[in-house]
């Protein structure tokens, strides 16, 4: 019973939410949350979902980073790199370490260095990615609590491990097509019918992964960063409303694109991340669990800490369950 | 049956070993082999850890990333950055979208970068990280397989999601101190005499982490980094012989420093990586899961899939098993 | 003629600005200027000074840039990088260009890539990199102007190129010293004497570097950096009213460290670039001009073009003047 | 007569170069040479082109550097990046000095960062840039100069400050077009003809640079990086018989792309760098000095001082000469 008055809370809150698409949304767990949606995962929910694996067959949900992966540059953001730092060949040129030739020469060290957007490759957004009009979720505002090494409020370092079932809904396959067309808003009825589908029903607490086969054109960039589809508002706030504590896609903005909004130009962040708190991924693998047709599992994933960051990169897996 | 022979040849791989240190090891697990003692994690090994969770407390085993954490920068490494590529309020002065002063005020975007070196914060080191006169684990050599973004071989990103039994030695407590003292090299003596005390019993496929109490003073950098005490190349190569598939420190180098070797700087590192192909981690969090006296779990992580880098974050997650 | 009411402006300038330390002082060059005491300079003043030169001597004032180097950190900021991102042997490796073994085993590539603070090495420091209550020189304001790339205003790349008289004034060695005490604060008369014992009479349009003998330990670069002698507010608005359209030091600073003022930390930076308009500089390498006594020369420096930069390394060049 | 072997030497070093375009050059000033063409710079050539100075109007031959700017990316470098590491309003929340919020709300301090691939915007070339086999001009070897932070030798910080007479060959004005087609190989005879129309006769120690009209794209990077017209190893080498101690072009790449050679793909770059010695430029301004036909003039440049890189930023400055 006693989270009753929660449930109504957050139902309220969801209510008030879709009547004002242009105000930052009031966490139901407190003027003090930094992670939405997230908080329904508690001890109980992740031991119930570890009970139910059936499988040892490890799925991977994550892209490899290299240099020229596809990421979002149109905006100036700096792309990934990676570089040596010390090789064997130069540290025995260099002699950093002072212990001459012989010694580097036995020791062969090798060390790499890497600079990317927080958002680049297989990631999941904090809620301070995206506000409204100078605020993020849950009230907190710019001038307040953003400093130069990021937000001091709803920073990636809040979330917690996310140890949840997971469920993929494979929109590309129930259409019947190898890839969503470009700029393809998927609906709430796309949802509803490819879960109907697939035999799932939605529980509070999953984590909903959307595949549009997208995916599949990763390797080209130019091909697969533009006009990608995507989820619409509608079809976010459906998944939401289904309990959704964290939802990806395979595609880089989970959004679809360009904006089906005249004001906003990316109403799924705004819906998800500034408003119901419900924190969401982009590039999410999804291809082999598609091909196996595991349309439920066990996600096992947890966020780099990255101090302030509005995001990080994780590197997800699943184990399916019953 | 059908795995004696590389029983066999793992045991004569150990001891060819242990008779050169100055020589890279060969895989049993062939000659294409990038992954070492990884390749004992089986579906069936993952089933059989997941199947014995009993609680979903999370333990969760990774730092926070942030600027002046303490990381490796005496050989010149740059040490972790993050910086703001968009903020609210430079969207609006910059307008880098072309959308205009009040579509920019709705929108409040944030997105952070990061650079770092790889081997930041809680991380697992790749075979490729130390080899020995030119060559890394397994035979690959340099000239042939060293890349200007990293190794074509014995990459992190070969590395699986690493699921498996996971086991606590926690010598601080053994040796009933806070700290084990500076430069203090761990013997193989404490190893067995920790894992006695606490009723531990090795298995071959176990993920070993190591603590020192170092982890106590992270938030010092300069006290954190200098004299840690840690593995030597005994220690580690015991672990090893027990069948440890990742071995973890919660200090920064795994190894003890200075070194205890007159000719190698870096033994553990060495043994490990390349000579018997195990990884390695560094500042891996175990300060909850000592205090709660859990000493083996189940152990949840999975490097990010860094194209040819040495080594890569993680953020390991426990939950207690029978 | 047509220059008096500019004098005027100017001086009136000068002396509200000394009546008030905490507001950002108003260009006499009009409300559009961003570039303050640099305005000065003309075609008729550059070939005076050229016309002047006697030696084809030249005296290079700057420092190099490599890794360790000492530079700004206290606060966060990312030291000197270099690396490799094209090696001949990595070419061969990689064969980034497709071009094959033999094509890239012929041309051997090597590639490099810098990170800096803005403020390393020899530089120079934009009018807008230190403001007053969040405005900058000549009432720029942060809200408006400051983009996240820099500031739209006042940024270094409006900076022209420097050609100007250059002054020594070598108080290290007028007071008898190897190197100025540390935290020592230059007074009026220390600049005075030394001029006066040197000969040189000042001149409106002069660069005027400052030798404290600092630079002798720029190689150690823990000493270098803390508790630095140098100008104080004082001593630095003395040389502006002499027509300093440059002020250079060959300290990390320009200020004497700490700070001799109770409520602004950094005094010779408020009142040169909020207040007064006039650019310094840090790191300024004087050892060779101070060594033959080349007391006045002509200052050649132009600083990169970094748009929106609030600074930017610049390697000016001295040629003796009669 | 003193020089008299010099050149004897110069003419057989440029004779032998030519009969052989796959090895590297030995520079005429001797074994430990490292800036070739430049040895050719004195102070009394300085001290000669500064008195032919008749004007004071300077020409900027340097473009800006931003985000977005055309620049080598294809081979996977890094592009400009610039960005805030310190902002009023950041520094307020912060609070990175420790002094509180009055103190930082008074001081407003900005500070950015930059990071770019070394060739990037206007610079010059080391001679380590290219080399031939492994080997770089003068027959230093990779495996024992090239360390992780760039060369021992060669690198860029060995050039000294360049003071010489200029030449502007304007070959787009001459053969009348705004610019020269795409991938216009300029011939011997097109750098001929524009001298003599123009009524400039080469002389030894001179920077010649060539417009092509190029730079009129800068700020389309697409359309300004990709088959850009240029020199062409003939003409190339033509300049550097005529006694060009550094050649510059109005396009990114000094060589005409793609390569007129079938076995080298930057056959520009070779003769010049690896074979005879002598600095190229990229990305030279031109376009106020075509406009006012000044086609000689004092040429004041000196490139960053980083210590070994094969390249540097530079912004060089014309002064009209008699």
């Amino acid at each position: 019973m006693k989270y009753l008055p929660l449930v109504v809370a957050l139902c309220l809150g969801t209510q008030l939410a879709q009547a004002d698409t242009t105000t930052v949304g009031q966490s139901p767990w407190g003027s003090a949350d930094e992670i939405g949606a997230l908080n329904r995962i508690t001890p109980e929910s992740i031991l119930n979902v570890v009970k139910r694996v059936k499988s040892g067959k490890t799925y991977d949900l994550s892209v490899e980073y290299y240099v020229g992966m596809p990421s979002y540059y149109f905006l100036g953001q700096p792309r990934y790199q990676i570089w040596n730092v010390h090789t064997p060949q130069g540290t025995i040129v260099d002699d950093p370490n002072g212990l001459g030739k012989e010694k580097n020469s036995l020791i062969s060290y090798s060390g790499s260095a890497i600079s990317m957007y927080a958002h680049t490759g297989t990631h999941i957004d904090a809620l301070s990615h995206f506000g409204l009009k100078g605020k993020i979720y849950n009230g907190f505002a710019t001038e307040e609590h953003l400093g130069d090494r990021g937000w001091h409020k709803a920073g990636v370092e809040n979330y917690p491990p996310i140890i949840a079932r997971g469920v993929l809904l494979d929109v590309a396959r129930y259409k019947g097509v190898e890839v969503l067309p470009e700029s393809y808003g998927i609906s709430v009825e796309d949802l509803r019918q490819t879960a109907k589908a697939q035999g799932i029903r939605f529980e509070s607490g999953d984590v909903v992964v959307v595949r549009t086969g997208r995916m599949q054109w990763f390797k080209e960039p130019e091909r697969y960063m533009h006009n990608t589809p995507g989820l619409t508002r509608e079809s976010a706030d459906f998944l939401a409303e289904q309990g959704a504590v964290v939802i990806g896609v395979d595609n880089i903005s989970t959004d679809v694109w360009p904006s089906k909004e005249k004001d906003n130009w990316i109403p799924v962040h705004s819906s998800m991340l500034s408003i119901k708190g419900v924190p969401i991924m982009q590039n999410v693998y999804l291809e082999e669990l598609a091909a196996d047709k595991v349309y439920q599992f066990a996600w096992f994933g947890a966020p780099l800490k990255l101090r302030g960051a509005d995001g990080a990169p994780m590197r997800p897996v699943a184990l399916p369950i019953d």
